[in-house]
């Protein structure tokens, strides 16, 4: 299977690598810890019902992950975890970290427009953070 | 474990029974097929990260018994599946039916003001349908 991350996804974030079958991106907008998990999946999977059992439990392993990574490491208040993809259809799956500090708060990301992109030192120590807590290939 | 649904989660939906520790309900929005799963969790346990490997597992199966049901009888173009919490903190799991004739496509439901409620012979249709697929309690 030969898989392509889509370019809105490539354009938009930071690749930490691959971690249970999936691309791993920090998106780039410092506004949120905003983690995007892209399941290696063939064209035309959209819907993670539509996963196989092993790949839908390798998946869902890896959102727990993430999702414990940026809980211990950015201390949210909440997280928000959510596979959408109406506009961008190739599958995948949000894990952001929110306050009632930030910006959207109570609202959702999706459709807040604030940005602001990352220091590259900044994206290289949660890289590190990151590769410190978890097996990423 | 004494487990109460949240008042604003209750009153906005119809209850559907149980499913892998969750309850089920629908939302009373027909201008979506809107269901929300809220396991039953200790109080305090918001993030699906949180929960116990087995309760985790157990979880995201009804997730995706819930999904198959949506995708089969509704036929959407489209499911987004999320747990966000930021105002009802009790967490609950969102599954929606998206298509791009819904009035808030592509954006997500969540923000969107537009409701309409079922006609109960509707909620009865939908009921029978889902004990007919799932094995509800």
């Amino acid at each position: 299977m030969k898989f392509q991350l889509h370019p809105r996804l490539a354009a938009g974030g930071h690749d930490f690598g691959r971690i249970g079958g999936c691309r791993l991106l920090l998106k780039d907008n410092a506004i949120f810890p905003w983690f995007l998990l892209v399941p290696e999946v063939e064209e035309g999977v959209e819907d993670l019902h539509e996963l196989s059992d092993n790949r839908y439990g390798e998946v869902m392993e890896a959102v727990r992950d993430v999702s414990q990574f940026v809980a211990a490491y950015f201390q949210p208040e909440k997280l928000n975890v959510a596979c959408i993809g109406n506009q961008v259809r190739q599958m995948h799956i949000h894990i952001v970290g929110r306050s009632s500090e930030d910006p959207a708060w109570p609202g959702t990301v999706w459709g807040f427009e604030g940005k602001k992109a990352y220091l590259p030192e900044r994206v290289e120590e949660i890289r590190a953070a990151l590769h410190n807590r978890l097996r990423l290939l």
